[in-house]
């Protein structure tokens, strides 16, 4: 490459680490949400690209007026909206390197590195989580995508005549009125359709009732349907209730239906051996979802995907084109054998270098103090009478209203992440409006989580004081 | 954050830098392809991940003398296998920062920076394209997923009930025997089946016939099955042939056929005015796929998705929980309703970086660069009477062949790919092998390409002298 093409990316490359090096340090300076109305940056930036190109000064310039202005910081300390996580160091630096080598695994020969560190890290990793050996790991881009290949390699097991004459239309699929609406969406996609979902539904602690999918299940064989798949959720996406999945999987014994799990955000509580319960029956599974860009410090995007039965998956999806052939060897994994992506990026290293970064231990403290903080908010809300908790708190969210409407809950909310300090979500639970705090993101502290709360408690007063007829 | 934490990363973040900086510059001095056995890598790691954190300086350290040896120098001048591309310096930097962002984009409020920044530079890349303003764009992992939207969007345009009750089996699609295995995988992941695919046979330069099209048409229908849409592709990945788009959308209109157009590889290619007309009628396309991966200088993954049915793929695909409302503004465009994939990271930044940093020009003049190289090789194929030339050169893929037996031309790719200075693929044309040599790389210069053609020609004549009998 010529001298100064390099020459430009050392000097703009270290530019960067210094940006982000004092982003990461003053993170809490900036607004969580951005105060912007939708078309805002739109409006800013030109119409058209440049005809030349621009020095990097200039583009780095604009992306710290222009565009950060309009980013919400997911890795701020304050960030406690949807699962809160973390784009770590180790793995801003491996992301760069993985860009540098822009190496490919698409099969083993298109770069052994990547189809190898994905099977060294997804080995660690099985470890950590306690699943046997016989788990097959690969990393997907989110869990909507894993989780359609659970359900695609469940059809494959049912009626492998899918993948020659394509899906019949009596294959139902078993998930709680709970589960995340990826579930719902990848059944759209694979052609399964919307109606043949059926939303089970749960027990006062929002876990799934066995005894509700034994009776679906029955009520669509005596229908002449086909049941063929039953999505657990260990850790839900509302409320992080964790569904029976030892009795969710004798059921699906019972009537041979694929088991997939939905630990997407849950996944990586199992490092810690206090909470290693939460997976109890999860090695029953044919397949699994973990999210590393959750609750492993990864950044967007590694959704890691298991399968005990990778030989079913395998057969649904191979397919090799001439000029693909792959190599002959039976250590040589092919992972475009394995799903609908052909390339695969290298995000393997990130992981690699998290898990080596952080280690076990370090994995295990980080989400820990996660877990106590969420329990520590979880009796600061018992202990004030204005509030109810709205649903156990078995990891690091925590749901909560206002004893009022739910106006006045969605004004607090709005309230608090008005400040810029925090930023919570919502959720609607035994149809009321629930507050919503997720604490995940490896900066969050005690003081954080603490003025949370303070921010949730004004508010509230503010809230009280507007309740009509209240002036 | 904690400052040793800050500090450790800045000083390893730099160190990361010079160690890209290097390698850019010496890119030459790796072999492109590494001599290793398959479980190699796998051998050398550790069989745990560690239990307490190691220091930036041996990961680093192991990333060097174990991960790198490992790989497959996909950014590397004498890469030229496949479909060669780009790990550019501004995307690198990019994908820095957005790991540090960590910003998620699943609907506008999660992060308006990464929806605006996506609708900004797919609207440019859009006019440098030729596309109208009504095309709408959305980025994807690869192409086989964004091809999997572009079917989707396809059923539900012709079987709006297939979201509710699942797809049907009469349900038929159309491509070339020469388009990409994706199509296919698609299909079977959909719910389609493989067997709902018709592969229509090409001419003697690669290209869908139309007339045999029509038949397979007429065919379906008289055979009482339900045509729905027809996949062309303007740079078929054997041989970078390109489709008559124009005839093909006289015939998806005719018989009202959603309009797919896989041009993952030669897409980018039309930001050089010479080579516009390879998109004539692809503006008639309901929707296509151009990877900035490929040909666009940006590293994996960036697969670009227009459509100009964006209606039809929401209407497929959107589904909103409770704890994703999003705002309640029509310029807030919500990406999450048009696809599977929830989660969204801030791949928009790098190709903002690379527009900006390359300009129109510079992108141009690279890609002409290349396809002249690409040219210059194909006179020397043709005029070295041992060789014969398998199909056009429109684009930057040469395919050919040494003049004798399939096992002396594969022998000639190994000894070539064996000498780590090049990397060329294979493919199978008209049932022969072929030797395929795809130039794209930002540092690939003429001596690159003499030098692959001065490997050929040396292999070769070690084949001829080991013909059988010859000694």
């Amino acid at each position: 490459m010529s001298t100064k093409y390099v020459d430009d990316f050392r000097t703009a490359a270290r530019r960067a680490v210094d940006w982000v090096a004092d982003y990461l340090e003053n993170v809490r300076d900036y607004p969580v949400t951005p105060r912007m109305n939708a078309g805002d940056l739109v409006d800013r930036l030109p119409k058209s690209a440049p005809d030349t190109g621009e020095p990097f000064k200039q583009i780095l310039k604009d992306f710290e007026k222009v565009i950060v202005p309009s980013v919400v910081h997911w890795n701020h300390p304050g960030f406690m909206a949807y699962f809160a996580c973390t784009g770590s160091t180790p793995a801003i630096i491996a992301e760069m390197l993985a860009a540098a080598l822009n190496t490919n695994g698409i099969h083993w020969k298109t770069s052994p590195a990547v189809t190898e560190l994905e099977q060294v890290t997804l080995a660690w990793l099985r470890q950590w989580l306690g699943l046997p050996d016989s788990f097959f790991g690969e990393i997907f881009d989110t869990a909507s995508v894993s989780s359609l290949h659970g359900i695609a390699a469940a059809r494959e097991m049912a009626d492998p005549d899918a993948r020659e004459n394509g899906s019949r239309p009596n294959l139902t699929l078993y998930t709680s009125e709970q589960a995340h609406s990826s579930i719902e969406k990848d059944a759209i996609a694979l052609g399964i359709g919307r109606c043949n979902v059926r939303k089970i539904p749960v027990d006062a602690e929002f876990r799934m009732i066995p005894g509700a999918l034994v009776k679906a299940i029955q009520r669509d064989l005596d229908a002449g349907k086909r049941p063929f798949c039953v999505v657990a959720t260990v850790g839900t996406t509302s409320t992080t209730s964790i569904d029976p999945v030892p009795a969710i999987a004798d059921i699906a014994d019972q009537y041979a239906l694929w088991l997939h799990v939905d630990a997407a955000y849950a996944g990586a509580a199992v490092v810690v051996p206090e909470l290693r319960r939460i997976f109890d029956g999860v090695e029953r599974a044919h397949s699994l979802v973990v999210n590393a860009h959750k609750w492993l410090f990864s950044p967007m995007d590694l959704s890691v995907f298991y399968t005990r039965r990778p030989d079913i998956l395998r057969r649904a999806f191979s397919l090799v084109p001439e000029y693909l052939t792959p190599v002959d060897d039976t250590r040589a994994v092919n992972l475009m054998d394995y799903g609908v992506p052909l390339g695969r990026r290298f995000r393997a290293l990130k992981l690699w270098f998290i898990m080596r970064y952080f280690g076990r231990e370090g994995i295990c403290t980080l989400i820990r103090s996660q877990v106590a903080m969420a329990k520590k908010l979880a009796g600061w809300v018992d202990a004030d009478p204005r509030f109810e908790r709205m649903a156990p708190v078995p990891l690091s969210v925590v749901c909560f209203r206002y004893k009022g409407t739910d106006e006045q809950n969605q004004a607090i909310l709005d309230a608090v992440n008005a400040s810029g300090k925090v930023f919570l979500s919502h959720t609607v639970l035994n149809g009321k409006l629930a507050l919503r705090v997720a604490i995940g993101n490896l900066g969050t502290a005690r003081e954080d989580v603490e003025q949370a709360w303070e921010l949730v408690r004004l508010a509230t007063m503010a809230a009280e004081a507007w309740r009509p007829g209240s002036l």
